[in-house]
């Protein structure tokens, strides 16, 4: 395909929330359109903690991109990393030494965790955004309970078991809730030399209640919700440091066997590409109408764009938010072949919601709000129907009602070839510094 | 757990089809059994395969062994790799630097496909015993078909997609029949510059016929049924030698974009730490009871056992074959305890049967043969019925009849962590060294 075609040529880059429903606005319309993206497929990341979690396998979660534009005649679906800009030429680099040619872009390769300038603390607590992420989060809690099994049938004992979760977002308030289910219920059976039940799940964060994005009165319900799972939840705690086995909060030392990350956003190294002004997390500042000010053909959308709301507080980096702007940018692009006049975006905030664990949940939209089991099922009703693919409503939800009967977690495989557990076991078998310190003080003084 | 309890102690090394067996035959019996192996859980190896071709997911063909046997009380479950034996004192020795003591032994660590002594083509042409190894090839081939897209949409043109499967017995004819199904229906619609059918799938066999261990009409009956699913069968044909992006059969070099390897046996390496005879593929000879001549305490099972049939033919190294020598050593180390005599094993063949492709299957039982559909339904149900685990047979069957009747292969993820992703990259995208021969030779002419 190239540029001599008289119908103009739109590159989306990122086949999530925002880039997908970009293509879906622009199938079948008067345009070519070429989707580019790192991985063969989509990730419904809002259930991306129940495969870390062991509930669901990889493949209920993510639907290859070109099965789901199949039937978008004029959309080509590339795999292949986006690693720069030709903005004169108009052109998108690939890593494959290749380059894709625009009329338009939209640019939404979204954003990960950020570790507060602290990257080096990513191998120690990893953070849940791709498929992969959850793999390994689920590899390191269930080696978890293995190794302590393991020596307290050897040994006669194991070291207790601390989960640790950073930040009290939906996703850290998700993972928290799901391992102490797993720890009190799944897994209670299975173990025999050691009392999964005993396993401490620590919910630490920043600010002085979870859940900040909703009213007060919900953040404490979800505290309250959490505590009666299990979950201990410490307020106003910063983390200071992360080693192998233990995470600093202010100056006290906390024994951790997993660490997982689930705060702080750094969107995608691409939008400082763009020579547009971003700002701390990276993310693009555009204008009304999603666009750069250098290029107005080139929009950034979702977790990567900067954008105010008219009481001045950002839009949120959750996904109505990033297919909300897809719409828009679709919209603006095929008016402009109309030879129409731009709109510019308004955020619809239509509410949100987050689930805590068995039967619990919040949900708040405007004045309405919601708690316990009516608001867990909406939330697994919402998020039934969002799930991409007929085929994989059908599967999650028989996968929902499966684990919800029995109590059992399904999904219970520790995958990785032989470099991948080694490197998982070495950061579950790392004894704390302020231990090892310990030691060597008790083996002077002997 | 020490050796003073009056009980004896077992220890089961392996939790595949033999050693999973003999833990439930020994099930609340009076002995204290431990199962170690470095997986937490059993894979049912028959479907791996569908797990490499994208129909199934990981999760639906294995389950924790501790979730198996949970209701085992007599019954530990260790996570740990065994790296050798103190015979003297009875030990099994972990890697992790640690010991089990045993009364009786039974090993059942299997085997892995073997590569003729050519180790070194084991990352050209990768095998299929894990989950690994499942979504490694997976991985090649689905990634295959997206590079080919790729230089479709960005050069105008691709290579030919060739798919070499080296082997013609069970594995061989499952997999080429099913990387012929996904080309030819699965994948078809999903990709637009290129056209999935034209994809070739070329099986080598170097005997004279597919599916060696069943009567020669089955045998063609096997190879017709491939031919009209699209796949090349190649009879008497030797490999002799894989480089990047080729394989050698005699003196022909054979581009291949995907080579994966189904032949060849290599018995666990466990086997000759034991000091006990083996073969050429490391099975261990035992004796009639299964144990080693050293010790008659220790049992060696399943695919590393080499057991002759009266007639001198050898067992086969198959599910059934690992479970009715299980059962024996299992039979007999209860026996032990009641002060009976040992049992002989005999092998009893009830029959086999292989899966070609959709709607396709043959059976073989004494006399009895069946093939065609019927055939087809008998090895779909009775897989069904093997599987472990309820829930597992109940989304197992949902899956086969999704896939049956839309056409579609759902566990369509190409997953894998950058260093994976990019090794298959290289892989897949090596050119021949006799293409580029000819390249150097075109220029130097030119």
């Amino acid at each position: 395909m190239n540029n001599s075609d008289s119908r103009p040529k739109v590159v989306i880059i990122g086949g999530g929330f925002g880039g997908l429903e970009a293509a879906k606005r622009l199938k079948n319309r008067p345009v070519d359109v070429t989707i580019v993206d790192r991985k063969n497929h989509h990730t419904f990341q809002p259930l991306l903690y129940q495969v870390a979690t062991a509930v669901l396998s990889p493949g209920q979660i993510a639907s290859p991109i070109r099965r789901i534009l199949r039937r978008a005649d004029n959309i080509e679906v590339l795999l292949g990393e986006v690693v720069g800009f030709d903005l004169k030429n108009r052109k998108v680099k690939l890593k494959e030494d290749d380059d894709i040619a625009y009329d338009y872009l939209i640019i939404a390769a979204g954003a990960r965790h950020a570790y507060f300038g602290h990257d080096e603390w990513e191998d120690d607590a990893p953070g849940l955004k791709t498929i992969e992420d959850a793999l390994e989060i689920r590899r390191r809690v269930l080696l978890a309970f293995e190794l302590a099994e393991r020596d307290a049938i050897q040994k006669g004992s194991h070291d207790p078991l601390n989960f640790v979760v950073v930040g009290a977002g939906a996703t850290g308030v998700e993972l928290a809730g799901a391992i102490a289910g797993i720890a009190r219920r799944a897994l209670a059976k299975d173990f025999k030399a050691i009392d999964t039940k005993e396993a401490k799940v620590l919910l630490l964060e920043g600010a002085d209640r979870v859940l900040g994005s909703y009213s007060r009165g919900l953040s404490e319900q979800a505290k309250k919700d959490l505590e009666s799972l299990g979950v201990e939840v410490r307020l106003n705690s910063f983390v200071t440091e992360i080693a192998p086995g233990e995470v600093r909060v202010g100056d006290e030392w906390i024994d951790a066997t997993v660490v997982l990350w689930a705060t702080g956003v750094a969107a995608s190294p691409l939008g400082s590409l763009l020579g547009a002004e971003t700002d701390k997390a990276g993310r693009v500042v555009v204008n009304d109408d999603l666009t750069v000010s250098a290029d107005r053909n080139i929009f950034v959308i979702g977790d990567m764009a900067r954008v105010e709301n008219e009481d001045g507080s950002l839009v949120p980096g959750v996904a109505p938010a990033a297919i909300q702007m897809a719409q828009n940018a679709a919209a603006n692009i095929l008016s402009d072949l109309n030879g129409g006049t731009r709109k510019a975006f308004n955020y619809k905030d239509k509410g949100s919601m987050a689930t805590i664990g068995r039967n619990k949940a919040i949900v708040e939209a405007g004045r309405f709000k919601m708690t316990g089991f009516l608001a867990w099922i909406a939330w697994l009703m919402l998020h039934i129907i969002l799930l991409i693919g007929f085929r994989n409503r059908i599967f999650v939800l028989s996968e929902w009602i499966w684990a919800y009967f029995t109590r059992e977690r399904t999904a219970r495989l520790i995958t990785g070839d032989a470099e991948e557990l080694s490197e998982a076991l070495e950061f579950l078998t790392a004894r704390p510094a302020h231990v090892l310190e310990t030691e060597k003080e008790s083996i002077k003084s002997a």
